[in-house]
């Protein structure tokens, strides 16, 4: 049975699945990632895993298509990363040493990329050939498809919309250096920033309370009509339409996928986006479906699956 | 001998040229456009001027790898356009029309993503695989070139990066009807607006005057060190610096080729653009070629042949 392997690799644990060509779920499990000594052991760790449950589901070298793997860096059309935050690794060639310690051809990509091309192939934008999804964590991550292919870029470093600029205003600095990128208003922390900003100046009664403020706690106070909380996401909203219509602007997708913990707040957040999304857009991109994302924190491992199989097709 | 017809369809002018398989120009001419009665003669005027020029030359249809076609507003997949502005067309299935009328394949394309298509293959951005292309005329034109692809979008209207937002203060509105689009300040008509707006609260000695004002007064006043055309200079190289990185967040392009009337004005514009580019772009995005457009008015008739050949290649 010809199968294929999906790896993504997270700071804390590596996820992994064993895939029937058609998109079947055979096998998931995890292992922890061991970042230390500059993460030299994780790929050997992979390896070794991918190894044992060969031979514990009988399944033969010659019968693997390809492992697909998801990094959280910018990784080069050659299958090389030049450094990553979370992991450890300095310049690593990825696709050629996994390649030698599996015997197996083997595809990398970026992590938010691979989530997109997941998300389009089992996930909320089933059956879209051009799609963009956002994944609203921590940071603001972005894939961008399309025609069915994946924006990869000269740098490995397409699909970057977590930096766009939204607010040419802002004072305060993103993570990457920048002002008014657009993670500083759509990510979890940015929520939280624009909540406390908020607060700080609030007289009215809300259900919000300075100390514990999270995304989760202002979308909870909106379902229950808090005028503040309301006013939040109308901001967080803005600024997100405001991203994604300069996306539209470049690749002028049919849907807009949105995951990532954020979006757990599910429809009552996509209408705060939405609807500002068709005032601002760019006329000819206005016609543009939204959904959340459906597969949670397996999308990585199918989005891996799909870029080996894409690789041999 | 093998060889494909790229055709460039304007609002004044149809540019039509005929191209051995490599790439070198064997014929090139010109028709007027005549867009009355919705510009119904458009496509049977292309087809016999292109029966025409055949006869005289003595090509054989059989010879003819494809026409391609670059028109002057968004293009589906397909082949469809829906309305234009300039050439009186509403709904109109140009791809299948031409085909009829010469019996020879075609692929159309937005005219700007075919002129981005035309540097690459043998203008200012020869050789590279993650291109964008630039126009700045009246308005501002994009192209996006991601592996050697044309990004087009599901609308037909991808690389509108001309509608991308640089100033979210923006009070004067955008043709498109938003306000702080790329275009309201890096096009032709843009840096005369922010040339008026400096000169009417302007009180220092300058060389440009409020009457004759245009792109090429400013950068010529640029050229001869005057002070109010430099701040005229740095401000329109700031906004499209912000366009151009906000681009790059996505596509993440190895090379910019800025191309159009405006960048006649030559390297001093780029240097203008390029230095605040570095300042502001993601990290990631940072290092990328900067090239002026080097095909002129031909960039759309040799991007139009290589749309035609990439479809049989």
């Amino acid at each position: 049975m010809a199968f294929c392997i999906g790896v993504d690799i997270g700071g804390t644990t590596v996820k992994l699945g064993i895939f029937e060509e058609e998109g079947r779920n055979i096998e998931k499990w995890e292992i922890p990632t061991f970042t230390e000594n500059e993460g030299v052991r994780i790929l050997p760790d992979i390896a070794e895993a991918i190894k044992k449950k060969m031979v514990q589901l009988e399944l033969k070298k010659e019968d693997c298509l390809g492992i697909g793997v998801g990094v959280p860096a910018p990784v080069t059309k050659e299958g090389v990363v030049n450094g990553t935050a979370n992991l450890g690794w300095k310049y690593k060639e990825v696709k050629k040493e996994l390649e030698e310690l599996t015997g197996i051809s083997s595809v990398i990509g970026n992590d938010a990329n691979v989530a997109a091309l997941g998300e389009m192939w089992q996930g909320g934008g089933k059956g879209k050939q051009d799609l963009v999804m956002v994944t609203l964590g921590t940071g603001v991550g972005t894939g961008f498809i399309v025609g069915g292919k994946l924006i990869v870029g000269s740098h490995g470093a397409g699909g970057e919309g977590g930096h766009i600029r939204v607010n040419y205003e802002e004072t305060e600095s993103c993570g990457c250096g920048n002002r008014g990128c657009l993670e500083q208003y759509a990510s979890a922390t940015g929520i939280v920033r624009l909540a406390k900003k908020k607060l700080a100046q609030e007289t009215r009664d809300t259900l919000l309370t300075k100390k514990e403020i999270s995304a989760k706690s202002v979308f909870d106070a909106v379902k229950a009509k808090d005028d503040v909380a309301m006013e939040i996401a109308e901001e967080f909203g803005t600024y997100l339409a405001y991203g994604l219509s300069n996306m539209a602007a470049l690749s002028d997708p049919s849907i807009f996928v949105i995951g990532g913990g954020v979006s757990k707040a599910g429809s009552v957040l996509i209408d705060y986006v939405e609807k500002k999304y068709r005032e601002v857009a760019f006329f000819a991109n206005r016609d543009v479906e939204f959904a959340l994302a459906s597969l949670g924190n397996d999308a990585g491992i199918i989005g891996a699956a799909k870029l080996a199989l894409d690789a041999v097709r």
